[in-house]
């Protein structure tokens, strides 16, 4: 692998430095070492790794925060994926942005307390008929994942967060090697306001116009690859409202960062069908259209999966 | 009242014009007429009602919105009005950010369906002892409120969606005169981006900085005070980082729009204590320290609902 340029390595470098600090540092290594560890022993039977990330980190304008720039993403993608990814025998870790879609949790209503229980006798509650299967995905489910050491949720809301985050799990990870996956399905902000150059206080809004010039983000894909986690198998998304640019921008990113595949997704029809696009050619995904309960993640999962089997195979070889 | 100027009135026209339409505006309109019907009949006891809004707004950056910007909120503090307001006696409109606080889920764990809850038999759910006050207040409680007519929720996400909703609620609310009021507790955008001079696909990330020019969103408050629900009682926020221009813009905002009372906050203790700006002078409401249970919005109801009292008799004499 091609070392990336000494002048992204500058501003990444750079970015980490002026980056607020993690408060719970320590509580998150701690937590991910005890997982790679459990998942790597014979005695939790020893698993393949994945890391999902889910949700869309946000930007402050301010530092002390009222306002921020967001990126839309419900989760649901993230949350989907890593269901599929625990039944495929793997060990999540799920980086996901706080209020996001969790997992086993895509079914309950918007407004699951008001709307899934009710106390017939102020002692014992219990959960109406018509979502008795989503709650009971939601805590049983859920539960036995976390349990049984498949599944460690770790929550961010910053772009600072998502960052420092990411670059602690794929410093746990390096040791995994080939048997580590990145599924970085999250929508990462491409812009910023440098914390230093940021205003302390809220923005007045006194009179006129309001400008904001935002930098880019340094692109943190080159050093997981190079640096944090190269021997770690790599999937990112893409994510356009335009078809017409989709194919083309996931094929440059799949170039410019050298992943092992790029998810190309429209939208509008992101819970329809996904481009897989890889050195080895582009292949829709679709769900099942004539199974009412099938999403796009079970065929996407089942493809990745494979491709990690022989990912590991090579690796080997 | 003197009427706003026609040059208010005009960005504020074409603020509405320019925006794009709710999707569920008749609904809307249907739940609002039978609620507000419900709690001015006799059969229901006739309720004062008040209109608590919730949340942060966000504000589109491209219309396929991929990225928009969000002021913070966590939505607790309209939650807890709602239900001091609620024992109080009143019908509460509770106009919310989806995904925000709700009332009465206040003291519910971050990941409740991981935390709260088991199924020790695969068949009946418990609730786990040391939630179960928690759980039993966000189900009975909250359905206890909405079953009686005494709390309707009301979600938005932007900032048109809610200036709208706001809309129709004041205008529903104008019959009810004095005995409605209108309690502002969002955290409501200053700027945005005018819908039709917004890109409509996602802004590209290529190369070098990005500039956006945000214009000012028309102050509402205004024209909610003058042609809306002009005998509405009427209750604005302010909230600032900086504790030394807080009562200054404060006492600013209460001549400006003409409101009945201005609660400030300062981010850092606003959990600790407002000050209600009032023409009758500034009154600081504390939560109770003694009791690690109150919360300043027990004793911020009060001195509200207080206030209402005086300003219905005087509004009948």
């Amino acid at each position: 692998m091609s070392s990336i340029s000494g002048l992204v390595e500058d501003e990444i470098s750079s970015f980490f430095e002026s980056s607020p600090p993690l408060k719970n540092n320590e509580e998150i290594v701690t937590k991910l070492n005890q997982f790679i560890e459990l998942n790597s022993s014979c005695e939790g039977g020893k698993r393949r790794i994945v890391c999902v990330t889910s949700g869309g980190t946000t930007v402050p304008l301010e530092q002390r925060c009222v306002r921020y720039i967001d990126n839309f993403s419900s989760g649901n993608r993230g949350a989907a994926s890593t269901e599929n990814f625990v039944k495929a025998g793997y060990a999540v870790i799920f980086l996901y942005r706080r209020g996001t879609c969790q997992p086993y949790c895509r079914y309950l209503p918007d407004d699951p307390f008001l709307e899934c229980f009710e106390f017939p006798d102020a002692k014992n509650i219990q959960v109406h008929g018509s979502h008795s299967e989503a709650v009971k995905m939601a805590v049983m489910d859920q539960q036995a994942a976390v349990a049984e050491g498949r599944l460690l949720k770790l929550p961010f809301s910053t772009i600072y967060e998502y960052l420092q985050m990411l670059r602690l799990i794929a410093t746990a990870l390096k040791e995994v090697g080939p048997c580590s996956m990145f599924y970085l399905a999250a929508a990462v902000s491409d812009f910023y306001v440098p914390w230093k150059s940021m205003t302390e206080h809220k923005i007045e809004s006194g009179s006129g116009p309001l400008d904001i010039r935002l930098a880019q983000v340094p692109k943190m894909l080159s050093i997981l690859r190079s640096n944090w986690a190269p021997k770690a198998f790599c999937i990112s998304f893409k994510l356009e409202t335009d078809s017409k640019i989709l194919i083309e921008k996931a094929t440059k990113a799949l170039q410019k960062y050298k992943v092992h595949a790029v998810v190309a997704n429209e939208l509008l029809t992101r819970k329809e069908e996904v481009v897989v696009v890889s050195s080895s050619g582009n292949v829709v995904v679709r769900r099942d259209s004539n199974k009412p309960e099938s999403i796009v993640e079970d065929n996407l999962i089942r493809l990745i999966v494979d491709r990690h089997s022989t990912y590991i195979k090579e690796s080997h070889t």
